[in-house]
């Protein structure tokens, strides 16, 4: 039997929630160099992409695009980067980072490069509240309390 | 009127053809650090995966996870790492690299970390020959002679 679905502990550390989509859980990460939102698909013991059905798959692009989208019109980013690495963190995690000509790590990758820059709370909860507006639109969008909220 | 697709320069040069999909070329990056193949769709300016339309956005997924699946198996990576970053080469292409515990970069990402390390002639050959192999079965895949193979 499969087991239930649970967060790892390191994303919820690293992150917060933002809400969730049919597939996906949708957090922000708590850096605030870069615009950088993480997709967590709900499936148990999943480390790989291709480790998803084929539904889950083609779920996944779709809500990993709208997304990305969403983020890179909001933003005005010159690129978004997405990618699924889990090297550290195997429970399959799919970061979109928007990224500017002249941000931190441009136009390198931005892991091993800064180490994470806290948000103050005030800004966390802008970004978060902002986000949350900008991915309503999405199909199957629901906000979620972040766990800075409920603390 | 849409430019017809024609892969950027720098792909060309950083890259070695080993075959095409029904969306995707299917190219083997030259640094022998990593088992590292790049999917290009060859569809002229598509700088972002969300630009993709939605059936191109379907193969898309479903190439790239046929891939990594068939390297996670022929190499026994620990870990498949799939990107799609293009900050300094915005035509897009999804970057597909096994990851093994003990090397280069591990656990880190592998962009910015060290020097591409150039493959041998034969190495190259052996690494490309194999991989033409493997992805064989992959739906549609076609084999395509290198450039090496050409010069």
């Amino acid at each position: 039997m499969q087991r239930p679905f649970e967060l790892d502990p390191r994303i919820v550390r690293d992150s917060v929630a933002i809400g969730r989509l049919p597939l996906c859980l949708v957090r922000l990460h708590r850096d605030a160099r870069y615009p950088w939102v993480m997709l967590v698909p709900e499936r148990a013991e999943v480390r790989e992409i291709h480790e998803l059905g084929a539904e889950d798959r083609g779920a996944l692009i779709e809500e990993s695009s709208a997304v990305a989208a969403v983020m890179q019109t909001m933003t005005g980013a010159q690129k978004m980067n997405v990618a699924a690495l889990g090297n550290m963190v195997p429970q399959l995690h799919v970061h979109h980072v928007a990224r500017f000509e002249g941000d931190d790590a441009w136009p390198g990758a931005i892991w091993g490069q800064h180490p994470a820059l806290d948000y103050s709370d005030e800004a966390l909860a802008e970004r978060v509240d902002a986000l949350r507006r900008a991915f309503a639109p999405i199909a199957g969008f629901e906000p979620q309390p972040s766990e800075s909220e409920t603390r």
